[in-house]
């Protein structure tokens, strides 16, 4: 069977629970590696994976017989097989945030279980330390990241609107190793570099503007995530400022982060730092990254878990200046026993293109 | 009140509700216009939206004191709030096949509504049939496709991979107008043409291929989707039977389609004409188009509705012949009262580039 399966059968027995039900398309990727659609039960004794005739030949090609995973087509499937496959159980785990009402429903009319359980997340938890390949993906995947930071700090010039600098970005990831972006791409300038989740308009970029650009594409499914700020003919007096606090604590939490430390201690001192300057931390600092581009653990003042060796999280503090600017530097960092590796390494310093 | 809104409180007072918590992003954007995160609520004399405080700027500049709708933020509303929007109501609605599991057991223990009532796509259904504004729109999306296939008839070449084809199209989409894809671009070349949902990869375009083309973009949120297939440098006798007999299809489901119109029967003569032939219909004859690319009603064999005028809806027969091509036309039409129009004008005609 394979290592994620096994570990996770290991935390269902330890729940007391006979066996689970697995829907969400991003649990069935990490645990198999199969991208196609479909629903995998992890039975009493067996792995069954079941999807459509289109994608049978797809779903095999992926499969070693170290997966130990049988498959199935849904058309063969009778309502007798249903019952059968959780038969003498007690009880079966669902995923409770990610299954519709409805779905649950149909769960229940469909299989009859004796006991459908919430699982909390289990395979969210489990995802947070991430193992070899998974790290080498996300890897090339900040690889290819800095490697558009740099394109970039040659493409962006006056007068080029925000749009038009987010699609050069999305066509270069397409165009160099990358499955595509990993989320929207953010060109936010002058302004706009003021507000956190801003969308790429036709605000075009002039003399002494701040270009906040936060990107990250996916590589063989595994997301990155980087943010730089970055000035256009010149650097105002006035942002210096707020860049050397927001930069001060992002070297700060890079220094902090390490496995066994208590996440929200990373947050609160941010927040601290931030504070005595008379600054808010408005969003988290950050969360962890992988086959989504948020996914646990988030980073902030309320999470009391601890960092693991192997874990990847953004750094990402920032500053908004309503109206006027706004200066956010973010890295992906894997978290070590001593200390932490970014995995996006472009330049922190003031680049003024 | 707006209109939608007003459409929507009849049905639910139809069926004894005295309110609705919409919590699907696309319902909202559809009643509301509104496209930042929150909930709706429907409350016995209230439309209430709740947002986060980094949206209330972008919510307050779409609506309109006709809209009638009240904007609250999410962190002054208390427990007490929660509990008073449904207070001496009996029966509020929520959206079943959105909301999850957990979701659900927060509306309950938030809300402490008396009965929770499922709503079975209430708002979908009233999706279904378009106002002008939304004909507008889909029309605009469906030009903008019309005319990125006259351009790539000049840009494809052989030698090109279906990868490279499906980046052309979607910067295409993005720099003449449309938001951007309505659904991930099928290019598929080939033998890949007879796989229904197949995924670009690096297959070059040869000679004498069959090269099939399935795309769509948005405009305002409102999709398109047209499938061409055309072929390079010849077309192979073979090939042609296949490409007449669903093209004769493909025309005679358009001169069926109007309001009246029971929808299996389009399918059903489809079916039987393909089976007539010795093929198989292997996937729905079409389906609703509008803020989603896949939305009611779905035209297959079991569908027992009727067709209204200003749906819209596709039309898109095929044959797959494993292993050595496929052909599926594909067309976005708006149903009239006395035919349809179709939205998506692109010649059907052999197209040898």
């Amino acid at each position: 069977m394979n290592e994620k399966i096994r570990c996770l059968r290991e935390k269902i027995r330890a729940r007391s629970m006979d066996g689970m039900i697995i829907s969400n398309p991003k649990s069935i990727k990490y645990l198999t590696g199969i991208d196609s659609e479909g629903i995998l039960l992890l039975t009493r004794k067996e792995n069954i994976f079941i999807t459509y005739s289109m994608y049978m030949e797809a779903v095999n090609s992926v499969l070693t017989i170290n997966d130990d995973i049988i498959v199935m087509n849904f058309k063969d499937i009778t309502k007798e097989d249903y019952e059968n496959f959780f038969l003498f159980c007690e009880n079966i785990g669902f995923e409770e945030r990610y299954v519709t009402y409805s779905e649950y429903q149909n769960i229940k009319s469909k299989y009859k279980p004796n006991n459908l359980i919430e699982t909390e997340g289990i395979i969210e938890k489990q995802r947070m330390v991430k193992d070899e390949e998974e790290i080498e993906n996300i890897k090339m995947a900040c690889e290819i990241t800095d490697n558009c930071f740099s394109y970039l700090l040659g493409f962006i010039k006056e007068g080029m609107t925000e749009k038009e600098i987010a699609l050069e970005i999305e066509m270069y990831f397409k165009t160099h190793g990358a499955d595509g972006v990993s989320f929207d791409t953010i060109v936010a300038v002058g302004e706009n570099a003021a507000i956190p989740h801003w969308v790429p308009s036709d605000r075009k970029v002039k003399m002494s503007d701040p270009i906040l650009i936060d990107m990250g594409c996916t590589y063989k499914g595994y997301a990155s995530d980087m943010t730089r700020t970055i000035f256009m003919g010149c650097m105002l007096e006035e942002i210096k400022k707020v860049y050397d606090l927001v930069l001060k604590n992002q070297l700060t939490v890079e220094k902090m982060i390490k496995d066994g430390y208590t996440i929200k201690t990373l947050s609160q001192s941010v927040e601290s730092d931030f504070k005595i300057n008379n600054y808010d931390l408005i969003h988290g600092l950050g969360h962890g990254v992988g086959l989504e581009i948020h996914e646990l653990p988030y980073i902030n003042s309320k999470n009391e878990s601890i960092l693991r060796t192997n874990m990847v999280v953004t750094n990402e503090p920032g500053i908004y200046i309503p109206g006027k600017y706004g200066v956010r530097i973010e890295d992906t960092v894997l978290v070590t026993k001593d200390g932490c590796i970014p995995l996006t390494k472009s330049s922190k310093n003031y680049i003024v293109i």
